[in-house]
């Protein structure tokens, strides 16, 4: 059931508490699993990732096919429909210059006592990219996560994508083509994982893996983690809401139902202060799934995890707010600048009326790979930053280290390390 | 027994392979003892808390003992020897002026269609700073992952740290009074980052968990991952010396025992144009040895994992330290400014005959929290951005709505996502 709260009424800590601590997704343990998975791959390579693509995608592949060919990604390319490929390429350059934005800056520079300190920034040299098969096969996740790779300068993207039954969405590989993926793979599930981490014949081990994938992916990064890097496991997504009376019943109504359609745990929550909008969103999510075409993971979504709490001002919305740190947080203000400061736990803020959180998932330009689960309280969405790495730049002068030694022999010698101590003071004698 | 490689060799490839592969730490299998903690202490609280360390660190607790006095902290800040107390002002001094340059900047712009993006950084509002007890209990440890937190604007910075037996380092408190801890507890183990992650009566959660330690607290750090943030989980430290005829033998030598040292698995390799000073090096480290006061650990760490590779010239020498990725690379080389551009696998590099890497342990000002076991392929140093987040601004005026309303619809209706499309036809329509 939605859940109804006033901030006003007893037990309202409570039943906030109980929302926060809600459980959306199940865990399934399959830990054991995956890593029998990966031993396999790691000891017999292709042969392993064909048997295991055969067995689990029904799709039978030889060393030779198990790269998709150039030719096959073109023709995916021009098959699509025009305005779909136009839209792509939208969201592509979109995309592609906002993320030039996050490109870090080299510092390097000489401190008073003759100490050059730098921070240099390289890119990763190699990056396996997984976009889920089936119904869950994005084009825009594609974009998402190859995009700010491509724009960090890394050399070889390498994309894995199940085709289950041999199936593939063909606009995943235009994606794919837009974005510039290097190579394209058709395995999936932890198998794929770990030829990227491992390497197989066919396939070149990368050191880092992104993108979402289902509990056996999730389990398989976890495990090859250490071995290669990756990013966050990403949770189901999440918007809040936070309207005032100024805000549209039925563009807010159309927000939450956006993100309940989702499914597989998706929350919607509205935040407001006006108890008049409150109701007329209930009635409109409501009018609107007799209207959407395929309205049962919306109404089930909403049903199960959707959540409207009133509060009597703006002051006591920011706190909850903060606390549910969610992925996404639209502000349908009449006067949203001020709020957008005082937000500090979210992905991404949404501000004003006409910004719809849809926007951010195709074409505004931002990152839609962000921190679910209450993790933007630590978390940041996918960027350039993600795929870049920064290397300590040290250099002293003969009386920079004679500045520095005394301290250092003093420091190493508290911590027992005398060696530490002797590193620097043989130079000193010099 | 120390491993020496001539690239040179015939089977050289696969010796170098089998040095990269080699493991360096036993993996213990602790997971189950440490979920049992956690449970327990989320369960329990304080009062768990309290019942481990009496069984684990033999210290008989209270709620009102577990934290450690500010009279306690003051007392240990003026107790320690003046010369120790004025080095740990120095390293602070100099990490928080390099730090303060890390401070990710905001950026907001209007596009051309009319949105207006934004990277707004905020910092994480609580962390948890984990110090190990006993022998690997280092004041510069303290500094190294608390400055950055400082410097980024963490409101709450809370230590927790073990006191077997009641012992703790007065250093380490003087380095955590210096460094502006907030709160410090004499708590240590998967139970200490437990109670840091869940919370209990004393000690209010933390969002994200910082801080070396042992395998129990390595694998508590991972079970909680996801409430909360961690850091990287770090492995035995290394460096690798590159150096050309010009480098001081006895230098060199100096600087692979100070690695040797660490013991736990640290490595130091030296890769070098000169066989000369290969040889050299082998005699001066054997000598250095018997100049040391203790020196088993430092021989044991260099005849277990200690390496000296030569080869012909510095362009072959480049591709293994790009594979190697240590942690440490120092280049005692006559001319290093070229190489520096070359080594891209890095977590910190040490430019010139005059600056050790003891150096940036202590009070060079760059971070001694970086990359190990060739994660610099892919992860960077412990830095400012590892205490803060970054949010997404995105704000559309209605005309930005209507020119990018097309796209948007096209596209979630080819990912079959039709309430994202009505989210933003139905604004479009007004």
């Amino acid at each position: 059931m939605t859940v109804f709260l006033s901030s006003a009424e007893p037990g309202f800590a409570q039943a906030f508490e109980a929302l926060l601590a809600s459980k959306r997704e199940a865990s399934v343990e399959v830990g054991e699993t995956v890593a029998a998975i990966i031993a396999d791959v790691r000891r017999r390579g292709d042969e392993a990732l064909i048997a295991l693509t055969e067995k689990l995608d029904g799709v039978a592949l030889t060393p030779q096919t198990l790269r998709i060919a150039p030719e096959e990604i073109e023709a995916a390319y021009k098959g699509i429909a025009p305005d779909v490929r136009a839209a792509l390429e939208l969201a592509h350059a979109r995309i592609t210059a906002h993320h030039e934005k996050q490109k870090p800056a080299d510092s390097l520079y000489t401190d008073a006592v003759g100490v050059t300190l730098g921070s240099r920034w390289t890119p990763i040299e190699a990056v396996g990219l997984y976009v889920p098969g089936g119904l869950a096969s994005y084009p825009s996740s594609v974009l998402m996560n190859a995009i700010p790779a491509k724009v960090a300068g890394v050399e070889r993207l390498a994309m894995v994508v199940p085709t289950p039954r041999g199936v593939i969405n063909p606009a995943v590989l235009a994606a794919a083509r837009i974005a510039g993926v290097d190579e394209i793979y058709r395995v999936g599930g932890a198998q794929a994982v770990a030829a990227l981490a491992f390497g197989t014949r066919t396939i070149a081990p990368v050191y880092k893996i992104v993108g979402p994938g289902n509990a056996y992916v999730a389990a398989a990064k976890r495990q090859v983690f250490g071995t290669v890097g990756i990013d966050m496991i990403a949770g189901p997504s999440e918007v809040l809401v936070i309207a005032d009376h100024t805000a549209n019943p039925a563009w807010v109504a159309a927000d939450l139902l956006a993100q309940a359609e989702h499914g597989g745990g998706a929350q919607a929550i509205l935040l407001t202060t006006s108890t008049e909008l409150a109701a007329a969103v209930r009635d409109e999510v409501e009018r609107q799934l007799g209207t959407l075409r395929a309205p049962e993971t919306a109404r089930a979504g909403w049903e199960e995890f959707g959540a409207i709490i009133t509060v009597p001002s703006l002051e006591d919305a920011i706190p909850l707010a903060n606390r549910i740190a969610s992925e996404h947080v639209e502000l349908a203000l009449a006067d949203p600048q001020p709020v957008v400061a005082l937000i500090r736990n979210a992905g991404a803020i949404f501000v004003g009326h006409h910004t719809p959180e849809a926007i951010g998932d195709y074409v505004g330009g931002s990152n839609h790979v962000l921190p679910t689960a209450r993790s933007a309280r630590f978390a940041s969405g996918l960027g350039v930053l993600d795929f870049v790495k920064r290397t300590s730049i040290l250099s002293c002068t003969p009386q920079a280290l004679a500045e520095l030694g005394a301290a250092t022999v003093i420091l190493a010698e508290t911590e027992g390390l005398e060696a530490h101590g002797r590193s620097v003071s043989i130079r000193l004698n010099h």
